[in-house]
């Protein structure tokens, strides 16, 4: 067919389906406590119980690296995505196991491997704590007092909760600022690799694939918590699905989506398109040819780079599809209209009627930021990251704890050392890359006579500076930093660490943008949240809020789509990845593990490998399990089509699809490429 | 050793050799009718006659696609590099014969194949034509009418030449505007491909050892002249020496350096440190990627791009170079330096003082150009550069050959056509993929709510618009395009062709953006004609002008160098490309072609592959001969190493090298790996 081969990453069924909040079915990335109930039972006579949700909940575990997960077995076997992992599997790698690459299996529970500095995080319970936060903050105050009184009093539950509880205690901020949830979290810190495929499967296909639909990988991971030194006992975990979801059966996606628009008004929206976006992806690319060009150093410096080159890959091809979606016009007017309909109906609400202001705040906030974006301090090198934390540390230290940049409140501390502390290896050859990019970038956006990147560069060129400063540096060592940190101010005064000294330097004009930055957010943070309680007050219901990287259930139907004419089914087979190889030679990304060809004839082929849904999903979604009504694991969540990269404006079930790995070829591949019976026994037990 | 492996973009000792114009001994790039004769007298004992330099001027070729050549038989062979005709060999290749990639030989003088659109110059006279040029713009003209009145004597002085002589006839500009010469070029149109290696070998090392030293690349290919449907009879080519240049001897480089900016003011290179090649890079590493991607749509669709993107990644490294060098504050304080020293000398000097005025013009010129940097028209699609070529001519043509724009001008009527009649193919998803990009770029550059990106997109996404703009264009066929042409302005009036449409709806802000340029040229022309009339008042000579892709003389000797404390010999051997295989496991781009495996015995592994000379060279001299002081053909430009980025802004011999294929390589493997011991015979003969 002529149209065949040419997606069209902005379709114009978009334009059916722009109505908010509810003109799709199946739309929403729903709080825990505050399920669609209604809406489930009256489309699918499903009404979630009390006791469902919070098994699901307690059943879904967040990676503060960035994604999702799920107990899979009472011994504390967690599944993620192999690209959720993947950091971690490139830190347990070296030149001799590469582990990301090849695969991993621990064949028995003494040979799990350690992660150097994994959190996961276990949801436990959720308060509302809106009064109490917003109490703090009084009318008279302007934006930058707000924001510290706000910082204070969400520290100050956050302290009182961990100290009462023991467990992480986060103030989430909800609807942009119209509500704020206290969610209690059980923290794993010994988390061990159990087992991994070859990352040929996982990201079977590569970056062309990436994003599109049929797909064929088996992007998963098996790692599992520990504590005591044992594998932790587990309460709640998923049991496994016999055969999957069936053609249009209702299913959940319980996970943590990163970060969503909806809310946004037009200007931020705008702000998006001609600012923030471009400028984004003009950096991915730049970072996407540099780690290329180390890459070609050799089949280690390939290997060091892998993970970062598959996840800027990743995050080009995304910010293409979402830039392209908000350029093009229809999505914007449609935006504006809906914008235009409820300024209008605000002119007849009294009541309501200074709610207008917050437009505007919000707009004056995007020219700010538009005046900045060439303006950070933020290098690309893991030792400047590891000073910055260390000199802003030393200084915060001396606060209370409320007062403190948010990172470094007390309740946070476990967390932020784990990081600060983490012995993933450190690569100077790198790190060197890296800086000297970013080194040239920066004068690149300050201009080179700026007296910053005059003082940067110390008179050397990018590559000069940043090998003198990485070489200076003795922060990849652990007991360094952790003689740094101990340290404080004192330690810090005359060190002569290259990398401090930088992140010295660079303090005060991160502290002023970091000023900025939080002033911004209480701006918006009040903005949404006058124009949330309005749109309450006009629609009767606030729906679900934007995505924040926390705990949500999405639903939707297993069901394929039409695209160009072509009727996509909604699985894929074990079988169809040996077909799909077939079709590209073998060639590329689209060359199977030897395991796959070892082991073809030992596989059920028909068992399912992927499968799509139309469950509302986005970034950070990553490695959600998917559940039947009965609540056992049918899937795991890995992609979304190409046509769903502008989920982070709206919705649309026409042809946006949230793509899983399928539970029956997890287990399949598990026991029968890579001969782990014991392992495809324990899942869902 | 521990800093071995790094290499110093930016050298320490340019620092030594920032003086102008003749600190360092070996620079310039010399105008053949003003050659530095007595600094080569005293410096080497050598004085090149009159007949010397004009069988020399007389055996290099100009290839007008961007690139040097010579005349190396009296049959009218043509010795270039494999990069300067990879854009003829990519357009006489096809899914079935890849010639590029896999190389060419044409047995006999019939297999030899036409290009489908090559123009090669053999300049044959000089004349000053300065004072005529001058004259016709007077004191009390605004930049506007002097740009007008200047290009229409220009065509006027072309257009008589040409009339007069049948020869092309291009007034260069020298000295930033100084001077003004005219070359009379006989013009071959009638190229074809005899012979061309491998890219394995051509650019063996891939990117990685692009602009690297040592290097062992076969950077060749060979074409024929033909006129009259016969191989060309030509008077001068040049000898093939027998064994090569010897360390330290002198040797010549005839060829057409492109551009280079060692006149610029410090406002001018500040604006292309901070400014234009910070966008010229983001622009070239998201062309990079986005060719990339399209690749990865199948082993056509890698060779349908394998041009684009060897020419990108080239052009990204070497601005990467440039960049940085710019951007390392020693090399603008000394600039900075001569400059403010230069401005103190013309306050001594009553004669001279309002030559001042003339940095402000230029500083005010860079200003301007920097607002404009996000302005643009010219989206990357061969289609729509057809649009706009026939747009443009139909309005241009009714007016009188000076007064159009200058590339429409009568003198150069028959080279314009000869790239506008192009048979060569235009590939549909190809076109549409970099279209996409242009139109997605062009509208992040203008805003999404600017009216020519609303116009442009015309409602749909970047991609749906692209896909249809190429599917609505019939401009592929050559004969659709003459027709226009042909037709003029009453062809197009009612014209459907949606690249025809798109290009007019840009035509008035090209014409806008087109008349700010062409200002700005002028200005600048002025202003560095003052300037570089004080330097002569000043200095007592002019030295040599600015590259401007004109034919010029540099010299050097052979010479190798030092490099983080190791010495690099001068040469590199047939039998180095083995070892330098061999130590890179024949991994990715070094895997050397089958023929060299299987010839590997009977080549002489002692004859010289490539070698450095600290001649002064710069981009578009690649192709350009070296010659001994017999004038024998010794080698061939084909780069520069890593250290000569900078050339463009000054020259330093103390490790900057140009990087040459040797004479002996070059015979050695076409006899005994490519079996064509005629054409070995040929050489030189």
């Amino acid at each position: 067919m002529q149209f065949a081969r040419l997606k069209n990453l902005v379709p114009a069924v978009w334009l059916l389906c722009l109505a908010y909040p509810h003109a799709c079915a199946d739309e929403g990335m729903w709080l825990f406590n505050d399920l669609p109930k209604q809406y489930l039972q009256e489309k699918y006579g499903f009404t979630p119980t009390d006791e469902w949700a919070e098994h699901l909940m307690l059943s879904s575990v967040r990676f503060n690296t960035g994604g999702s997960a799920s107990f899979v077995s009472s011994k504390g076997l967690v599944l993620t995505n192999h690209h959720v992992g993947a950091g971690t599997l490139q830190k347990l790698s070296d030149a001799e196991n590469n582990y990301r690459e090849d695969g991993f299996l621990a064949k028995t529970i003494a040979d799990e491997l350690k992660a150097p500095d994994l959190e996961l995080n276990q949801l436990v319970s959720i308060d509302d704590v809106t009064d109490r936060v917003n109490a703090a903050v009084t009318n008279d105050m302007d934006a930058e007092s707000a924001f510290a009184a706000r910082r204070a009093v969400m520290a100050e539950i956050e302290k009182e909760s961990l100290d009462a509880t023991d467990l992480r205690s986060d103030v989430i901020t909800l609807y942009g600022g119209a509500k704020y949830h206290l969610y209690r979290f059980k923290k794993y810190t010994d988390v061990r690799l159990v087992w991994a495929p070859e990352a040929a499967i996982a990201h079977f296909g590569g970056d062309a694939d990436n994003f599109e639909y049929p797909r064929y990988c088996l992007d998963v991971t098996l790692f599992r918590v520990y504590e005591d030194g044992q594998p932790a006992k587990i309460g709640h975990f998923l049991r496994w699905s016999e055969n999957g979801a069936e053609d249009e059966e209702l299913v959940f996606v319980s996970g943590n989506p990163g970060r969503t628009q909806r809310i946004y008004t037009t200007e931020a929206l705008r702000y998006l398109r001609d600012k923030r976006l471009p400028r984004l992806l003009s950096y991915l690319q730049r970072y996407e040819v540099m780690i290329q060009q180390y890459s070609l150093g050799g089949p280690e410096q390939r290997r060091r780079a892998n993970s970062d080159r598959a996840s800027v890959q990743n995050n080009r091809k995304r910010t293409i599809g979402m830039l392209h979606g908000l350029q093009t016009p229809a999505f914007m007017d449609r935006k504006q209209q809906e914008e235009s309909a409820m300024l209008a109906k605000l002119e007849n609400r009294a009541d309501l009627k200074d709610t207008k202001q917050a437009w505007k705040e919000i707009a004056s906030v995007q020219k700010e930021r538009a005046e900045l974006l060439g303006v950070w301090t933020d290098m690309d090198s893991k030792l400047y990251r590891f000073a910055n934390q260390l000199v802003l540390m030393a200084t915060e230290d001396q606060k209370p704890s409320g007062e403190r940049l948010r990172e470094f409140r007390d309740s946070a501390r476990e967390s932020l050392e784990q990081r600060l502390f983490s012995p993933a290896p450190v690569y100077e050859d790198l790190e060197i890359a890296k800086l000297t990019d970013s080194l040239s970038r920066f004068v690149e956006d300050r201009g080179g006579d700026h007296p910053l990147a005059i003082k940067v560069l110390d008179g050397k060129s990018p590559q000069e500076r940043a090998t003198e400063l990485i070489r200076g540096s003795k922060l990849s060592s652990v007991d360094v930093r952790k003689k740094l940190a101990e340290g404080g101010a004192d330690a810090l005064a005359n060190c002569e660490d290259t990398m401090i000294q930088l992140a010295q330097m660079l303090e005060p004009e991160y502290r002023r943008l970091r000023e900025i930055r939080d002033r911004h957010q209480e701006i918006e943070r009040q903005a949404y949240a006058k124009i949330t309680a309005a749109k309450v007050a006009l629609e009767g219901a606030s729906g679900y809020p934007d995505a924040t990287f926390s705990l949500r259930l999405a639903f939707g139907t297993v069901a394929g789509y039409e695209e160009a004419g072509q009727w996509i089914k909604p699985w894929t087979t074990l079988g169809g990845a040996y077909e799909h190889q077939a079709a590209h030679d073998a060639e590329g990304d689209w060359k199977l593990p030897e395991s796959w060809i070892e082991h073809e004839a030992d596989i059920d082929k028909s068992a399912g490998l992927n499968f799509v849904c139309t469950a509302d999903i986005i970034g950070g979604n990553s490695g959600s399990p998917v559940v039947n009504r009965a609540g056992e694991f049918v899937g795991i969540i890995f992609d979304g089509n190409i046509q769903s990269l502008t989920a982070a404006y709206f919705y649309t079930d026409q042809i946006c699809r949230a793509v899983s790995v399928h539970s029956s070829g997890i287990r399949e591949t598990i026991r029968n490429i890579y001969g782990a019976g014991h392992l495809a026994d324990e899942l869902g037990q």
